[in-house]
C-alpha cells in the first residue's frame, strides 16, 4: 500500500507518499481500507520531529480516518467486513490501510458520507472527553472555546449548544467569528483586537467562564485563570502558545478552580475505548439526527498531505482538512 | 461574651481576649455555646492581615468549634437545644458563642467527648472534599500527603487507609514520621533529607502518586507534577511555599493529569452544606466505629490563643491544637 512517510523531520515537504508494507489486523483489531484521513496539529508536530508515535503505534502520521472494514482480527465482535466506519487512531491515518483496535471504531452517522466521517473521531472524542467527561460542562453554564473556528472549536460550539450551555469563542478574524456564530456561538471575541478576559467578564455579568477549552497552553495560562468563574475548570488540550507558564495558585484557589491537561493519543487502549463508547452514546445520536455536523474546510488528495499541512500552519481554514485516498 | 479579637494585624500578641456583643442565631442558624475551638493556619494568616473573613462572616478568627446548642433559629430542623455538636465555621470559633448555619453542624461522634470533636470539622471536610470528592482517590491507589503530621495530614492518612489506598507522607522529622506510621502511613519521606519525587517513584515502582494533597503551593508545584502518576490529581489546599510558580503544562499533559485548588471558607453555604453532608455520610461512621480518630497535640485555654499561634508557627506539633473556653 501507500502511506505518507516522514523519512526526515522537517517542513511540509518532509511528508513523502511512499510504498510501505501493508498492516495486518492483530487480535482485537480490524483492518480498514481508508477513504479519508484528517489533519490534526499533532501531525504537524510529528512531522517536525516533536511528537513521536507512542510505543506500538503506526509510524505514519494520522490520528483519525474513515473507510471500510476489509478484515476482522481474532476476538472482534460487533463489526463486519464491508462496514463503513470512522476511527480514532494512535497513528497511520495518512495511509491506504490501517489496523484499528475495535474499541476505537465508530459507525458513519446517518446522513453523512464515509468521507465526511473522517472529520469526526478526534474532534468528538477530544471535546466530549475534556468538556464533558473531565470538566463536566452543565446546561446553563458558559464554555469559552479558544480557536472557535478550528475542527475542535467547531465541534465544541455545537456540542455545548446541544446540551444547553452558552458558548463564547475566540478567533482571529471577523470571517472566522461569523462562522462560529452560524454554528451557535453566543459571544464572539476577536483575540487580535479584544482582551478575552475583559470580554468574557462583560458578557457574563462579571462571572467568567465555567469551562475553558484551551489549545494555547502557557501563553494563555494566566489570563485563562482570570477568565474562569468560581468553580471554573480549565481544560488544556494543546500548547500552541508554549509549554511552561506561571501559574497563580492563589487565583486558582480563590476561585476553587481546576486545571486539567490531556491528550488522546498516549492513553491506554481501555481509556480510548471508554471515551469512544461515551462519544457513541452521547454524540452519535446528535450526529444521526443532524443536530451536530462535521465542519470541513476542504478535501485534498492524500498524496498532497504537504499542502494540507501548509494550510494548517497558515491557519486560514475553518473546521477540518481532509485527505482523500481515491 | 468573650472572643479573641484582632484590633490590629500582627504577631501572636495581636490576639486579644475581649468582651464583645453576643451573636444571634439568624434564619437557618443555631447558636452554639462553644466548648472548644481549634487552630488552623488560615487563622494565622487572618491574624497577620492576609486573609479577611468573607462578607457576612464573624470578624473573629476560628474556622471550627465544638459545643452545645443553646438556641435554634427559624427554619432549622433536625437539631435541638442541648445537642452536643461540632461545626464548620466561616469565622468566630475563637469565642464563647457562635451562630452557625445548620448545614455546617455535625454531631459529636460516639466515643469522643465534646472537646475532642472540635478537632474534626476542618480536617474531615478538607480531606473528604479534596481527596475524595474532587480527586476521587480509589482503593489501591497511592495518596501522597505533604505535611503528614499536621491536622489535615493525620486525618488524610487515616481516611485514605480506611478506603484501601496506599499512603505516602512527607514530614520534617523522624518523630513526626513515626507518628504518621502509627496512623497507617506506608511510605515515610523526610523532606529535609530526601527528595520526595525520587522516594515516591522508588516506592511505587516508578508509577508515582495517583493523588497528592499539597499545602505548599508554588514551592512544590513542579516537583508535585513530577511525582504524579499518569492520570494523577494534584489537590492544592495551601500555599505555605508561595502563591506563584512555574507550571510545566507539557508534563501535566503527558500524564493526563489535573490540578485543583480549593478552600472551604469562601464557598457558598450550599456547597459547604453539601460537603458537610457527605462527610457525615462517609466519615462519621468511621469515627463512630473508632476506625478513625482525631489527633490532638494539646489543649490550651482559649484566652491563650496567642500561645497556640506560636506553637502553630513553630510547627513542632502533631495533629490539632485546641482552644478550650472553660
Amino acid at each position: 500500500m501507500h502511506a505518507i512517510t516522514i523519512p526526515e523531520p522537517g517542513g511540509p515537504e518532509a511528508l513523502v507518499w511512499d510504498e510501505v508494507p501493508d498492516p495486518v489486523a492483530g487480535e482485537g483489531e480490524v483492518l480498514v481500507e481508508v477513504v479519508a484521513g484528517a489533519v490534526n496539529r499533532a501531525d504537524v508536530l510529528q512531522r517536525r520531529g516533536f511528537y513521536d508515535p507512542p510505543p506500538g503505534a503506526s509510524p505514519y502520521p494520522g490520528l483519525e480516518c474513515s473507510g471500510r472494514i476489509t478484515a476482522i482480527g481474532a476476538g472482534v465482535a460487533g463489526w463486519a467486513v464491508g462496514d463503513e466506519v470512522c476511527a480514532l487512531l494512535s497513528g497511520g491515518g495518512y495511509a491506504e490501510r490501517v489496523a484499528v483496535p475495535a474499541g476505537q471504531l465508530l459507525p458513519v452517522p446517518r446522513g453523512l458520507d464515509v468521507r465526511q466521517a473522517a472529520a469526526l473521531p478526534e474532534v468528538t472524542c477530544t471535546v466530549w472527553s475534556n468538556v464533558f467527561m473531565v470538566a463536566h460542562l452543565r446546561p446553563g453554564e458558559t464554555l469559552l472555546v479558544h480557536g472557535g473556528s478550528s475542527g475542535i472549536g467547531t465541534m465544541a460550539i455545537q456540542l455545548a449548544k446541544a446540551v444547553g450551555a452558552k458558548v463564547a469563542v475566540t478567533a482571529g478574524s471577523k470571517e472566522k467569528l461569523r462562522r462560529c456564530a452560524e454554528l451557535g456561538a453566543d459571544i464572539l471575541i476577536n483575540y487580535r483586537e479584544q482582551d478575552f478576559v475583559e470580554e468574557i467578564r462583560q458578557a457574563t455579568a462579571g462571572a467568567g467562564a465555567d469551562v475553558i477549552l484551551d489549545n494555547m497552553g502557557a501563553k494563555y495560562l494566566d489570563r485563562n485563570i482570570q477568565a474562569l468563574a468560581v468553580s471554573g475548570r480549565l481544560a488544556i488540550i494543546g500548547m500552541q502558545g508554549g509549554v511552561k507558564g506561571e501559574l497563580n495558585i492563589g487565583a486558582l484557589l480563590a476561585k476553587q478552580a481546576a486545571i486539567s491537561a490531556t491528550s488522546l493519543r498516549a492513553r491506554p487502549l481501555g481509556e480510548k475505548a471508554a471515551i469512544v463508547a461515551a462519544v457513541r452514546e452521547h454524540v452519535w445520536p446528535l450526529l444521526d439526527a443532524g443536530h451536530v455536523r462535521p465542519v470541513i474546510d476542504r478535501e485534498l488528495p492524500m498524496r498532497d498531505a504537504a499542502e494540507a499541512h501548509r494550510l494548517m500552519e497558515e491557519s486560514g481554514h475553518v473546521g477540518k482538512l481532509l485527505l482523500i485516498t481515491e
